[in-house]
This record gives C-alpha cells, sequence and structure tokens, in this order.
C-alpha cells in the first residue's frame, strides 16, 4: 500500500509533514511518496537527520496552493502545485491513499472533481472528528463542503458517517444523530423535518435530533448537519473554547497567589487543553469520493500528521467505499 | 409608565419574579401589573417580607403555560395563563411594556399574533444578549423565532437590532455583523450573500461577515443569523462553556494540592463564571412589534428580573419602534 502525502500543505510544512509521513512509514508498513520540491524535502529530511526508506518517492514541483488561492484554482493556475500533483499520484492509481493539511476548499474541489464522486452520491461531505470531555470523539458532517443541502444529502452524509466510524475508527453501531434546533421530530426547518424522515429508513443506528447544547459532551458518534451550520458550530465551539481557556490564563497570572496556583494545575490544565485540540483526534476525511482522502489539520505537527496517515491507512483497507457504495 | 409581568413564567416563579418587580418598581419608579394567582402572589410578598407599592396591580388567574405545552396554546387552551393575561395587558392598553420569563415560543407567539407586526416588518425575531471576555455584551439575532429566513428577513433584523442597541443598550453607531462561513462577500449561502447585498444599502454601521470563531470575542455589536443557526450557535457556546468549565472543575478536585490551589482561584472563577452567564447580560428583545416584550432568561432571578424590566423601561421610553417604523 502506498499514501501519497502533500508535504506542502499546512502551516507546519515541510518539515512537520516529512517528518510524520516517515514514522508512518514505519510505523504502519507502508510506502510513502511525498509531492513537493524535491530539494527542500531532501534537505528536510537531512536537517531532521531522518531515516529514508527505500520504498520513498518523492514527485518533484515547486508550486503550492495557499489557503489565500481560490480552492478551484487548484484546476488551472495551481495545477501543478504540491497538493494537484498529490491528486495526481492518487486519481492515476499510484497511490491507494491521499493526506494533505493544506486549503479544505482546494482538497474539496481536487476530491469532488479529480477523484470524483461515487455512482449514486450526490454530493461529497467533509467529516470533522471532535474531542469529547471523557477522551472521546464524535464525527461532525458536513464541516463545510457544502453550504447548502437537499434532505437527500443529510441523510447520505449519515450512511457515510456511520461506515466510516465503523470501519475505520472501530465504533461498533455508530449512534448518529441529526443537529436541530429541538428534539420533537417536528423540529426545526423542512430540511431537517425531511431528513428526520429518510433518516429513520436507512440501515443506520439513528437517535434522531441532537441540539446544539448536548453535542460537546459526546452524546452520539456522529452529528450530521448541512456545510453552512457545521461550519458556524466547528469555528464556534473553537472560538469559545479559545475565549475561555485565554480568560482563565489571565487569572492564573492576575496575582502572585494565582501564580502559584497556577504551578500546581498547569500540568492539568495542560493535558485538557490538549485533550480539547481538535487536531488531537485525526484529521478530517472527504466521503463520497472514489478514493480515501484525509485532510489534515492545518496546524497538524508530525505526530498529527503520522495519525492522519494511519486513518488513511485504515480508509484504504477496510472497504469503506465498496461498503458506502452498496449501501446507497 | 406601567410595566406588565408575567408572575408564573419561568423556573423561580413566582417568588424571584415578584421581588425583582417590586424592586425594578422602586429602582424605576415605574407601576407594575403582576399577572397570576393573586393568592400564591400575595403570599409570596408577604413570605418575603416585600413593600407593596400602592400603584402595585395584580391580574388574578390561575392557569400558567410551561415549556413542555405547545407555544400556540397560548391562544386558545391557555388563553387564561398569566403570560396571556399579560399579553392582554398590553394589548388592551393598560400596559406599556411586558416582560416574562416564560416559554420562549409562546412569547414569540404572543408576539406576533397578539401584539402584532410593525407594519413592513416581514416578521418579528428574538434578539439575544451574550457576554463578551472584557464584560460587555453583543446581540446574537434571530435567536430561533424564525427557523427559516429569507435575506428581506435577515435585513430587517440587521435594521432593527442597530435601532434597539443605540436606543436601549446605549451603544453608539452599532457595528452589525453578518454571521458566515467566511469574511468575503462571496462566501457562504445564496440567503448570506443577497442578505451582504441588502445590509449594505441600510442606514446602519454593517461591517460585513463575521465568523463564528470571532463572535465570542465580541468583534461586533449584534450577530445577525437565521433563526435556525442563531438557536444552534446560543446552545452551542453554552454547552461549550458548560463542559469546559466542568472539566476545570474536576480538575481542581483532583488531588489534595489541586483543592488547595482551586481555594486560591475560586473567587477568581466564579466570577469568571458569573461573567459568562447570558442570564446577567439582560433579556431578549422581541423586535418587530408594535410594543416593547422582554424574555427574561427561564432560569432568571430577582435581579436579572429586575433588569429586565429595566430593559422594557428603556425600550417603551426611547421610540425604539417608532424609529424602527421610520427607517424601514
Amino acid at each position: 500500500m502506498r499514501i501519497v502525502v502533500d508535504a506542502f500543505g499546512g502551516d507546519n510544512a515541510p518539515d512537520e509533514i516529512v517528518k510524520g509521513a516517515l514514522a508512518a512509514a514505519e510505523e504502519f508498513g507502508v510506502d510513502i511518496t511525498l509531492t513537493g520540491d524535491k530539494n527542500l524535502i531532501q534537505k528536510s529530511i537531512e536537517k531532521q537527520g531522518l531515516k529514508t526508506p527505500d520504498s520513498l518517492n518523492i514527485v518533484h514541483c515547486t508550486d503550492v496552493i495557499s489557503m489565500h488561492d481560490e480552492p478551484t484554482s487548484l484546476l488551472k493556475a495551481h495545477a501543478e502545485s504540491s497538493m494537484a500533483v498529490a491528486f495526481c499520484e492518487l486519481t492515476e492509481g499510484r497511490a491507494d491513499a491521499f493526506v494533505s493539511a493544506g486549503s479544505t476548499g482546494a482538497i474539496v474541489v481536487g476530491g469532488t472533481l479529480l477523484v470524483k464522486r461515487i455512482k449514486g452520491i450526490k454530493r461529497p461531505a467533509l467529516g470533522g472528528l471532535l474531542p469529547t470531555p471523557s477522551g472521546g470523539k464524535y464525527l461532525l458532517m458536513d464541516m463545510g463542503a457544502n453550504a447548502e443541502c437537499r434532505p437527500e444529502m443529510l441523510a447520505q452524509f449519515g450512511l457515510m458517517a456511520s461506515v466510516y466510524l465503523e470501519k475505520v475508527e472501530g465504533v461498533k453501531d455508530p449512534k448518529i444523530g441529526l443537529l436541530n434546533i429541538g428534539t420533537e421530530d417536528t423540529k426545526g426547518d423542512p430540511l431537517r423535518q425531511e431528513t428526520y424522515r429518510l433518516m429513520q429508513e436507512l440501515p443506520i443506528h439513528f437517535i434522531g435530533n441532537v441540539e446544539s447544547r448536548e453535542m460537546p459532551k459526546g452524546v452520539c458518534d456522529a452529528v450530521i448537519t448541512d456545510g453552512f451550520t457545521g461550519n458556524i458550530a466547528l469555528k464556534l465551539i473553537e472560538g469559545t473554547s479559545m475565549t475561555l481557556m485565554k480568560m482563565i490564563k489571565e487569572i492564573l497570572y492576575r496575582s502572585v497567589f494565582n501564580k502559584l496556583a497556577a504551578l500546581v494545575i498547569k500540568k492539568d490544565l495542560y493535558a485538557l487543553k490538549k485533550l480539547m485540540d481538535s487536531s488531537e483526534v485525526g484529521g478530517a476525511p472527504l466521503l463520497g469520493v472514489k478514493q480515501p482522502v484525509i485532510k489534515a489539520h492545518g496546524s497538524s505537527d508530525a505526530r498529527a500528521i503520522r495519525s492522519a496517515i494511519g486513518q488513511a491507512v485504515r480508509f484504504a483497507e477496510r472497504n469503506v467505499i465498496e461498503t458506502i457504495s452498496k449501501n446507497l
């Protein structure tokens, strides 16, 4: 099995990406292809004193698509970027799965237009893994690939989330909830009401509507919503947590006594911060396309990249796409 | 000026409502009408040793509409409830403003169908006040009155929020933002794109799109969105904050040393919790109806009720409704 990794995607490219990819090669026993400037990748390997596996393949290209580029520029202006070249390795059969920490929009464009949809899937969607207080995780889907959704799309997201969680994350009989503004089946706009009806008919463990207040507690394994609401929710969890943690930090620096107290609980607070950091729980699978695509967090370090590659390996190994296709 | 207060709405009715209302009568020099079981209200006054102003009016009724009742039951099955009777005092001219901590859905029904819309307003909306880390506040609107919205509705919410903030909350030239999944004007679904265009033409200080990550920091004075997204956002901020605070509490009880550290920072943490509690910043105005309606938090204590009555007084005094009407 060979995983192609975009070596120039994300805030910590290329060093952390290269380091994480080579660690994954050893840990998971897979072959790695890195895309990007060969010279810089080799320098990064030397600088970090990394061991290069014989099977490592570097596909050279110098362009990079950034967060500020139009996502569709992946197809033309940035068709020779490290991300576009990585997609090419995947679609032309030289790799079994794709990992990038680059622009989310560009990954969705590449997945949808280059890798292409599974037959019968209306729209691919991005499922983000989020941490729960007990150290678990849940999938929020769609995270932003589709700002506008129809009920059939949301129902398919539920089906794909269920298959992904069972196969890749090892969740038995995953509980799927529909994000809504009340728990009764009559709640919400017509989109939720019709989705509720459709989801009841699917071969999934549908637990009904879930209110956003309950979401962070991890009341179900996947929370299904449209990409607009999903993106708002994702960034609001981040923003609220960050604001609160910043205020707590301010308290801990407020006086000499507080600083002493801070020393005592510092380690525990750091562990909490790490637990609530979504980059710790895994990359975001793009579900509904014909080959495995994982979007790693933009801020991924080597450990997060290694873990995203692990996800990609399980994604490729465990018939996720065939199972989704069969269940449609 | 006379404010009618539903004495049997909310978790702490009637004691805290009665106490808060009588405190407001003294503080703001206004007359108060309480609706609900006269016997129980009088017992509550006696029990709490409160001073009854001469101008206090109690309109007797024994029924109460609960959170579990259908909101529209306010019109028929619960047409004699304390909330319905309070609406009646308002619409029949015996009160200048209305305050209730009861069912949000029922207040929206009463506001829309009994108080009725301002001519030209498409749909009334509920604006919730939320705290910022610096001790300020911002208005999130619509908080859930309209699950489905058209661009014209959102634009009107922006206009109403601006007038309300300037007149009632004393914010000079309020900054109005549109909740969206990116900052550029082309971002989001067609609803946001068209609303963006409409908002630029309004006589308000429109600052453009605001991402949910920035919202909790208080980057603008009002965040405008549809009622579905607004309700999801509101409850997600609550859920995320509560989950995080609970985890921090667990840390502080984890060991003897942590418990000692907790003693030192306890007061500061309590102040933080209070600062982030949305019931501390004020009630939710229902904007777009012909008379002032304030929904106080369900968990309101006497202080929150007194403060919501203060809002209602300013709402009634300062030509909010006339100004909205004139600016349409």
